[in-house]
């Protein structure tokens, strides 16, 4: 018995299987998740909300400076928090993992239990899967969820004069990236605390966690719609990105005034080593991966969605639906260079 | 203007998916499909069905033997077929393409026209997706669909003295396989019927068709439910393989005739050129993406079955289900080398 790790092409497809069937939970009575042809799963009340993303090593993560804990939360998480974008309850999902026969089996491990992690986090069941060898690991999610009593809030739902709204902070996933990406701190030091002498700094652990870590809004999305939420976007790609997009499938404008984006706390404590002179509102507004919810209320409602949502997120007004225009402060959106992350850039 | 082939990466993420949102058919009132956080489709009556599966460039297909339309076409009929196999109504699609930014932006509109031309044949609405860089392109669907009137059939129903039965002929698709991996007839020429002079030989070019334009047998699966199939799994990694998995899904065994197995009649034709001394069997068995339906049925309804599927397969009884060992003639099957596909060879 060598000390070599083992790796997926040593053991093959249906070991790997059941091997991650064996970390999943059983199924209810009356229900088939892994090991058939497809997952049988009893309906529920509500519309069906159904999504799917994927993470692609080299363009979504890096091993440089992540786990494959990591990949598995939060390919999960990001599903979770297109679902609560459309005020819904998660509830299945399949996963499909794409790897080459060299990955070692304990990143599998690792992956598979990362999912069922942020699974249990937002009250999904992960009932089953695909495997296919690829060059480069990828890992993507679909997700299926209910709408609540209140409906689904949609994107395109907001009038001219709603208020602006986002939970929480912004900017806080953007300065962990800077953090990993520099390399001063490898992840699994940050995260638990590790070898690293002194301890790190808390603000800079918390930064990467919202990267690697990130929560979805489960509770808040019903929530929202529950107070009156009339349309509703996740921040996946950036804050203006996703502001563009919300407007603009409505067909209208907006009005937002820099100063009043809710910054990561984290962030700007440590912007003098993460920014190093550059700026701060524009790490914040354009990074992305903070899956916020950013979403228009009626102006007169903006108190009562924040005294709502008090007991899980701060919410704060950041500008205006308006008829046209998309302004930023002084400038205009459309304008802006690098508003938020592409996918498709050339590598 | 130059004569070059715009890339995606030219293009950028937004425009691609607007690209693509645009090929696809517009949802219907009170559904909203692609274009928000996730897509809201009203609910139907019965269990729901939920399966995923992925088609990886260099590991499932190569750009040398296939195009843009058959990539889409198959990654939606793969995936059709899981449902047919739980007797099962498929309907509704995501896709999640992850692509290099140097493709051309005609293969990506190819790819989504062949996941739309297979999803229509199989009525299947797609009704969203992902997109994502990667080295490789691969494209994965996750596919929802509901029981029938008849429930769903699993794997794990089969029993001791229950008939195996199959739809259709197998082979064909790995003789597919061979004429275009040999290279000596170019995937397009062979179905469009192009340059080639003389045409090419028909049985050549069904068996093409049978590798990169599989059917799925969404009729057939919920027809067998209701003739009273105990269970059923379609020919996806091989017919052995795939026995083996309906078999120990119950816990049983079986003895399989080889001399039953209904090879492709085009691949008998071409057997001499395509097999080269080797064994016809063996391919036909082995080689997978048949997409044909193996099922298991009291033996005293094989007659029905046969009739009832008549308008749509021939049926064939190949063996019985016994209380155990895996007999394929005088073979233990799990004695067999290279039984089927393997998704994570070493490459």
């Amino acid at each position: 018995v060598s000390g070599a790790p083992r790796l997926v092409g040593d053991i093959g497809e249906d070991a790997l299987l059941g091997r991650i069937v064996g970390r999943l939970p059983p199924p209810p009575e009356g229900e088939v998740w892994a090991g058939d042809d497809a997952a049988v799963l009893r309906a529920v009340g509500g519309d069906l909300l159904f999504t799917t993303d994927a993470l692609v090593e080299g363009v979504d993560f890096s091993w440089s400076w992540c786990s494959g804990g990591d990949v598995g939360w939060k390919a999960m998480a990001v599903n979770a928090s297109d679902i609560a974008a459309m005020a819904g309850r998660p509830r299945h999902a399949l996963a499909t993992l794409a790897l080459p026969a060299t990955t070692p089996v304990a990143v599998v491990d690792a992956v598979v239990d990362g999912l069922v992690e942020a699974a249990d986090a937002a009250g999904i069941a992960l009932v089953g899967g695909d495997i296919s060898g690829a060059r480069e690991l990828s890992l993507g999610v679909a997700l299926l969820g209910s709408s609540g009593p209140h409906g689904v809030v949609t994107r395109s739902g907001n009038r001219v004069g709603d208020a602006i709204c986002v939970t929480g902070h912004v900017g806080g996933a953007a300065g962990g990236l800077s953090v990993l990406r520099s390399g001063l701190v490898p992840a699994d030091d940050v995260l638990s605390g590790g070898p690293a002498e002194p301890a790190p700094n808390p603000a800079l652990r918390r930064l990467v966690a919202r990267q690697l870590r990130p929560r979805a809004r489960t509770a808040e999305g019903p929530l929202l719609a529950a107070l009156g939420a009339t349309s509703m976007i996740d921040v996946s790609d950036g804050l203006l990105l996703d502001l563009v997009r919300l407007m603009t499938a409505a067909g209208h404008g907006c009005r937002v005034e820099p100063g009043l984006v809710p910054i990561d706390p984290d962030l700007s404590e440590l912007s003098g080593a993460l920014v190093a002179g550059g700026d701060l509102v524009a790490l914040a507004v354009g990074g992305g991966e903070d899956f916020e919810l950013l979403f228009t209320i009626d102006a007169s409602r903006v108190d009562a969605a924040r005294s709502g949502l008090a007991a899980h997120a701060q919410v704060t007004q950041i500008g205006v639906v308006t008829a046209d225009g998309l302004r930023f402060g002084d400038e205009d959106i459309e304008r802006m260079e690098g508003l938020g992350w592409e996918h498709l850039r050339r590598r």
